[in-house]
């Protein structure tokens, strides 16, 4: 008979409280560098789980203002759970990652997408918005999320790890901080940040045991989580989701897997930044080693193959969007991606508008639902065409273009500051 | 019982001749001026076809040099049928178009995809592969697309228009010219260049009866047919494909709609250029107007509704790219959506490499298949990600990472020009 | 440049015309026999055409009243093009056919289904029914089907030939008549019939040159055409559609290849008999043979590979059926799936009626549109349990189950007898 | 920021351990009758968890012999967690379930699925096997489920209860009781049976205060819970998994939903009848009553909206089967969906064989895995056609059928019984 003998679960290797501020913690640091040591120790081929805090450590509260999205500390953004070494791996290998499962806390059942202010993290439109924090909780419910703040529509979660990567070589990381140096100089004083360089403020590593000078190097060369990079990282990938298989380029001995900022849904670009329904949870992994897989398949950045699970919405309201500033002073961009996705956002923004959300409401939802957003075409000199795709089962109501034209409902608004600026 | 009489075709409202160069044939322009007068009128809800040479007008051949894409006369490009006036539209309503079907002509069953070189056409990778012409010629079989060049893969064809939209009023065509011209100037001398101003050379409207006054005007001020724009135009996208609904904005009385750049499929992307599977062949179509559906909808762009019979190619390898040249110099470039994509291709050339395709092969490859692209995220900064999949199940055999790496073929290579300079 | 010379067509082998009886045609036969000589050849490799009549050779008519459904001639049915020998095939082998294309004439873009009567061919729900003849003509208007029978909606389609096979030997001929002849004696004077056994009147082969003994034969045994069977046949699978790869036994010297009954769309089940998008057109084949394939894959059935290009409509209305016959006498039957599907398709009825449909175009309308039925549980005993999923998105209303109800629409009839019986 | 104080989980209104035996525990029963106390009440809108044993109660071990499973005592099966009723909930109404989430215990990371003794429980080929026991255990991995007993093949699951449904009135239970009754009579001595009667022996509910009467009347008349009914019960439909949306007939005042039998995965069929990868594990349900929805919706048995994260495996190997018993005595049956049903698993079972797998390990896998099986057409007389479709994407190494025929590897074989009889 089924007995606990023969019922042996997936150890959880390292456990965190999404309670308690990530830096009294152990088991979570919230920044790369290669003299962090292994935290936890995994042979290949077995199944374990690691638990993650939300990405600020909790410092964002299920509650009905923005208060907190306003002055939250982004010096402590991004507490990774790990590194965990993987026995065998070595810089050069390519280290396989099967990510199982990515779920909430059973004691935590809800999310939070934010707007945040333009001057303390920005997010796509913080210019152009001149963004004041603002932001929607979500309740979770099984496969499914919805929120009291953006009434109206429910959907199922792409769920995955926002931030998941290896940690970088010394060469590596000095090649981060080189490159992004130069930018940030080009751009002095752009606000918000162009890039984000080494802090020790707010640098944490949660193990004992790290000789003083070793953890100050840590904490002053330490690269930041923001950008996802050649390891992985902060990439906000949608699709590296649970039942997706990722492989991902070693760069230093035992490969050292730290994973965090988890999502329990996210749209193509997340772009509000905070634009994810960010979540603390668990996820289960399993890995194996390919030797010299870094040479054998070209690895400059990890490649994945999709989750057969993955929420199938297949019909969509698309939007297009060209290098052009149609939503601005009408200038014309050299086939600018970027400017052709913030297009079909605005775009789409203004669409949402039209059937009762407010800006603030629309601009969360493209960020959390399960938008598409393609490179339609980008070689048509001189503009890129970026189409961004809203599926139209997530909605209660019928949103597509009529004859009559659109209903504008009224969904109230989402959690706005409690000085009540938006 | 059955007979003629109960059957009625749906009208071929413009017949061309694929074999014939374009400028020798009525009801094909192959430029955007409000001036243009209708060569065709419909009424809202008659389902109706058009005939539509290749976008070149005849200029490639079926053979296995590529001499002809190496001296392509890019003046005569995008030849476009009609314009058809759909009756009762008027500026300020939005044209819903049902795009039910495309396909290639019955006695002309291929298709061909180019890479253009550097000084005549250029494409994604112009300079960073010093482009040389080359080719493939594609079999189109019913749903499904072969190459004698691209051994080794056959994918069933998402087949669009790849240039349709509205006649621009003057006032947008003015808008056009002066933003595109700016942006010339601030780039003389680019190879290739970032974009077309007008052109009389090659300039063809063919229709009788046009006062000559008026025909130099088009020719002296009509707008490029290379970029999308406002009015839809060349967005390139692939998913504008038969079954999709579109909404375009009016902006002259009628209308006036053309459609050109017929591809049997197109990757994201479409990078090499002329990258989709250009075709001539049939249209199928069917309008309706929105009175005053611009205010209604908010267009500033089109939007639309995919297709159910798009294909579907669940399993896919997915290649990131972010916003760091790491195929060149290595710079960090500022949340450049376009830089990342690029990254992405290149990832997926150089693994498409190790499996065997010439460097020309997998750039052709990855221009014409259902090759999907997101934008990952454009907010980490300072990276955007962007990832380019690709369909597994398009191969005839395993393409996927394997322990023991990867076992490069044999596939030839694409047809290249007859100096053998590649 | 592109010329007609390099444009080689892909040839029609077997060409007809959709508006005059099959019989009086060449390269069309009605029954199965293996002395039906070849009417035309082809080596494997080769794509190809053939054209074929709608399955009744022209008896039904573009018109608004169903008497030519009543008065069918059932004898002169599945009109078939072929056979087609294929190069080299031989008994024991496996002939892969790839349906690569298949699409109505363009002279002829309409398609109908139909009710039968009860004593002239009947339906699963003959006799509940009480079937008296009507039926719904189709416009096809490219991947697109609506009727002005059965307003309200819209559906892409899943086209594919109802009836694909290669010829029997004599020995599955004999097979055939035999076991058949005893259930046909096991249910004597049943309505409408259980099976039909070879019948002379009605037969034919649109061929000449065949010796009158041989004719004679072959119009004795002839198999007649309804059943689906060993070698494929009538099996009225929607998704042996355009896209899939079929592989098929061989039993005799050619494989002898027939084709006909194609359908525009269809519903799992088929359950008016004429219940698909009955049309005449055209498929574009291509075949190879695997030698010894029918012991090397275990042949006992033809199997094959879906097309990636089927409708996809994600979002579904399901209805389940359990073999209890809750819409009858209450009986409760022994784990029988047929009834189970009986079941859920009533279920799904009455569910279109309270939206305001006929039964007569509820039936129709399941018939026709792509609906998905799935053996959900065979095991239960005593009850088998089977589910009918209805695509919302066909609809161009919600129908999905309300607070506050269903709302009953006014969609009139679809096409009746001209006595006005139903 | 985040606290316990406003992360409010969602409750688990019943708790069961899956290592005691059920009927040692409380809020579990395993008959339906309308007596049966609720033993939790719900308010419609409340998110909600139940906790429920494997359908075994235990019986059933992690091990490598199938002598649990030989021996499994069927009079106590299906321990149904429930009843659960929802305030204002009444005769006539429609109880709408939201199947939230399925997971397996985290302390119970494994399932199994069984083929059942001819003689204690049978199969769909009980017979035709002349059936002894065997199993296979599957490890869960977040979404995926694997074998040491079947190699080979790794799936997602489609996750859901087997077993949901609301309590039936006592005329309903009587009518039931009188049907299968007839059914029994009328197939007396059938091996496996047919069906079911009420059977005290082992009969439970884990409630105290049942007055004994009531416990006596409630174990004499309770139908037993096999086959799925008019108010759900055993219909074991795989898509009726976490997050699809279910309207359920309510008989009795509170509806008294009970839940069980969970399964990770289930191809469609379930043909081994413990074919499912069954499991323990929770559910997490929200419901919502619509007042007199029986008559609003013509509910004679449940409907419903499937799930947008039902695993998507678009490439398929289908096979097909006919009405006529190809793998036994070539009999000819009447448009029998059952025995076409299994003459295409048979297909797929011979198929598997060539491949390598024995057919024990071939007949679990079509149970367990997301296969699926389409109706075909069920008006061809006499033929009716059943397909059933195999995941390609499923299987680690490449199942098609090539030139050069299949390899058989070597999968080794199933649990079977410690005598080694098969």
């Amino acid at each position: 008979m089924a007995t606990q003998a023969n019922s042996v679960p997936h150890p959880t290797l390292i456990s965190v409280d999404p309670f308690v501020p990530a830096d009294q913690q152990k088991g979570i640091h919230n920044r790369w560098h290669p003299d962090i040591p292994a935290f936890a120790t995994v042979k290949p081929g077995q199944t374990f789980k690691l638990e993650i805090v939300d990405w600020t450590g909790a410092q964002i509260g299920n509650n009905d203002n923005s208060d907190d999205v306003k002055n939250v500390d982004l010096t402590k953004i991004h507490n990774l759970t790990g590194p965990v070494a993987v026995d065998g791996a070595e810089p050069g290998d390519c280290l396989v990652v099967d990510i199982l499962d990515v779920r909430p806390f059973d004691k935590m059942p809800w999310g939070y997408t934010g707007i945040f202010e333009l001057e303390n993290g920005g997010g796509l439109f913080a210019r152009e918005f001149n963004s004041r924090a603002a932001k929607a909780i979500w309740d979770l419910d099984g496969v499914y999320a919805t929120s009291r703040h953006i009434p109206g529509v429910r959907f199922a979660g792409v769920s995955h790890p926002g931030l998941i990567g290896t940690a970088p070589s010394a060469e590596l990381l000095a090649t981060w901080n080189k490159r992004e140096g130069e930018l940030i100089a080009a751009h002095a004083n752009s606000i918000p940040p162009v890039a984000f360089p080494p802090e020790p403020k707010g640098a944490y590593v949660g193990q004992d045991n790290i000789p003083e000078e070793v953890r100050n190097k840590i904490y002053a060369e330490g690269a930041r989580t923001v950008p996802g990079r050649e390891h992985g990282g902060n990439c906000d990938i949608k699709n590296l989701s649970r039942g997706s298989r990722c492989y991902f380029p070693v760069f230093v001995q035992g490969a050292n897997l730290s994973v965090g900022d988890l999502h329990f849904s996210q749209g193509d670009g997340e772009i509000s930044f905070c634009g994810a329904i960010e979540m603390a949870g668990i996820v289960t992994l399993r890995t194996s080693i390919i030797k010299g897989g870094i040479e054998k398949f070209g690895l400059k950045n990890p490649i994945f193959l999709p989750s057969p699970v993955d929420p199938m919405y297949s019909a969509k309201l698309i939007f297009e969007g060209i290098s052009v500033d149609l939503h601005g002073d009408g200038k014309q961009y050299n086939m600018d991606a970027t400017v052709a996705y913030k297009q079909a956002a605005l775009n789409a923004i203004d669409y949402l508008m039209k059937i009762g959300y407010t800006r603030e409401q629309a601009y969360l939802l493209l960020s959390a639902a399960p938008v598409e957003s393609h490179v339609g075409a980008i070689v048509d000199s001189p503009n890129a065409c970026v189409t961004l795709g809203i599926p139209i089962g997530i909605f209660e109501h019928d949103i597509l273009p009529k004859e009559e034209g659109l209903v504008k409902k009224d969904f109230g608004q989402c959690a706005i500051r409690s000085d009540g600026v938006v």
